[in-house]
């Protein structure tokens, strides 16, 4: 039974984990994170504490889904009492990022702004399509909800990376974002990531490659804001016992 | 039995619908219209002939896929021994479309530059779903081969007319064409069209409807270059028996 | 401002309709039927009643989502005070289905078990492709999560029901709910309704045309299971001034 | 520059091969084997003959695409004068296929029934796929045109038996090729497989991996029926160099 410490508890990742340990084999909920320890509910049994120290040392793993300044205090007492790290805390800044990269010389830490396993797969599959079918023409869409004020999304770039790295492309030179007018036939390494957006759609990303006689399409969909406390629990059970690194979310597929 | 003359005859729309006559219930080919009658061949009991009023004089109806030029001849002739005209010859000239609005006064003619069934009624279907769903946000899709120059295409086109005017807008004050950074959430009207390219895609077209809760989709593909012909059969057969006025390819789906 | 009674108010969809009720335009919510009315906490100016003659004379117009002996008790009781009544109830018998119809004789009904305005769109578009494009050959496939125990869904039946009648074929004969092995040529009339089921899918269905050259395909897809509400509060908004009759949820697309 | 031998030059695929061969780089058609050689019409400089041996000892390999009965003569012939060999022929017996695994222990043999890399790629992907998300259902959708006789198609028992292989399981147990009825929860190791006839669709397949809060989906589509030309070329120029041995069209995609 691995146990594990939850940070950024109150959090609406924090609570889903919360909630998905309970019915987790192989995975319990040790200690939980929070300023506030007395205004938390929760099961007795578990450590609710404002103390870095004690709730270090009464986990396996720690998952952290938390803001820039927490995550920070997070490493730098981790580096006193190592644990194996699941960090999906978004924005880290510079210094941020090398605390994390000292943290993974002394434990293992898997880091990942996108937890879903699905959307990790589909990273893999896009870089083998791209490479093995280097003669296919590659097109992305990807589509969510009406209230997204950025275009692409943050996956739909680390896809079109992808494809564009398998065939040694520069993304900046051949990313296009819209097609008007009399733009003449298609160059062969262009990349098109188009953005739609409309409705409550979570996130919809297809990679397509086109050849004369045949096409192939590689689609992700998430129907639920959930998936990212599911991915981070898979993670933890497959961080445990690792030698200390910086992983990322797809290390933990095997493929 | 309607008898039908086929003007254009050695161009690719025209060289199919020969061939597809030779299937086609209640429909025969009886003249053909071309410059060199001595080197067409074909069945003894067709006319072939570079004269005007031979070839109208011999048919029931005509069905026109030809060259600007040659549509002007046709539609002038046409004024002195009138037929039911199915013009698919795209790129007339102002004084061309004239001539056309003459002829529909006194002979029913049906001008259309895109034959298909299936596009005509997908038309229709978005004109309605825009209008009976105003509350959805609409994004369009649109995918043809790498070889295609302009974007995007005319169907597509067509297709977010039908879908703005649905609501009373202004399809050249809503179009977005492409979207790439801060671009803020989506605005109510705006209405998306955007154009893939790659492979051999021969034409695909994806009308999206999406609200809080649900969405719908609606989609034709082009699976060949061939409907033009079984298109314009279909509308010969249904212009035969009409009074004199210019009709369009959606008018014979009689929905 | 149109005052609504809830009937089946402690259900999923009923404490859904309170909530949207909060938020919607020309709408307000006056009465709640509810067997144990000490219960029910809400707003005290909400009349919480056991009694049906209260809880009728209290509100313009009724929704109902409750169960089919509860629905029964309503439409004996509406006879005596008539409301325009908004029927969600599904499983109702032959009995309860005459009571219905009774009822309609003296108020407008609108019974639906399908209350998402896509769908009903769907429904009829369908019907006018299948009459409009009658060579083509017809081909529906719906989706539904892992837990659903029947097969096809509702919706999918109305659908291919829809497609069948509009080219007077009857759909017990026709219908096709799975392929494998030496089945020959696909017959003319035949129409497939194929059943996936997996993960969380609320629902997804599409209608699929299909003939050389050229295909149609139609989707709705469910992103939520709350369209049911808003689905009812609009059919209630567009029954309150009809006259009495039997209503389906399309009346109300007014086409 | 490799010089191809084609047997079986005047079937559909092998007329296509020659055509294709006059735009490859790096080979070039050197011999094709016909039964009445004075009746085929061909470029001087390839060699027309109706001797095996001579066939076989103008070219430094061979692709078929003929007829059981004659692919069993070219393997017997081949054991005398080896050569690469790319087999495409369809309906081998088994004591054809023993030819075959004779044939490999002395020269390169890669036998396949589906040239198509896209297939290949795909079929690769979802093994991937299911053997990394191992939680996730398996829904596999087929489509296909009007006139297949048999379902499901090669290709998506194929890709079925790679989802089940990954996971351990036993296609025959767990493949479903329709539901209707009651027919309870889905269980968890089915793979449905579904196939769906209609129109002229070359060939469409769709392996799906559905789990709570995400899915992908993994689609082929075939827009022409002139990639196994192309496949086989590519397999040709990848096995021209290898080891005496029995591959399939996946090992040159070299993922």
């Amino acid at each position: 039974m691995i146990k594990v410490g939850v940070f950024g508890a109150s959090g609406r990742v924090g609570r889903l984990l919360i909630e998905d340990l309970k019915t987790t084999q192989e995975m319990s909920l040790s200690s939980v994170y929070v300023r506030n320890p007395l205004d938390f509910a929760i099961d007795p049994s578990v450590l609710v504490t404002s103390d870095m120290k004690s709730f270090l040392n009464n986990c396996d793993i720690v998952i952290d889904f938390s803001l820039p300044e927490a995550c920070e205090m997070l490493l730098e007492e981790s580096i006193n009492t190592p644990k194996p790290l699941v960090i999906g805390t978004t924005g880290l800044n510079t210094h941020q990022l090398n605390l994390l990269k000292q943290a993974s010389e002394i434990m293992p830490v898997l880091y990942a702004t996108n937890m879903s396993m699905g959307v990790a797969l589909l990273n893999k599959l896009v870089y083998q399509a791209s490479a093995a079918l280097e003669d296919f023409d590659i097109e992305i869409v990807e589509m969510h909800h009406r209230h997204k004020k950025d275009a692409p999304s943050g996956t739909a770039l680390t896809l079109s990376e992808s494809a564009a790295q398998a065939r040694g492309l520069d993304l900046n030179k051949v990313r296009v974002s819209g097609r008007d007018g009399n733009i003449g036939e298609r160059s062969k390494d262009e990349i098109a990531v188009m953005a739609l957006r409309g409705g409550d759609i979570v996130g919809r990303h297809t990679v397509g490659f086109y050849n004369d006689g045949e096409f192939i399409e590689l689609n992700h969909t998430a129907t639920s804001r959930n998936t990212f406390s599911k991915g981070a629990l898979r993670a933890g059970k497959w961080l445990a016992d690792k030698e200390p690194s910086l992983y990322n979310i797809s290390d933990c597929l095997e493929l």
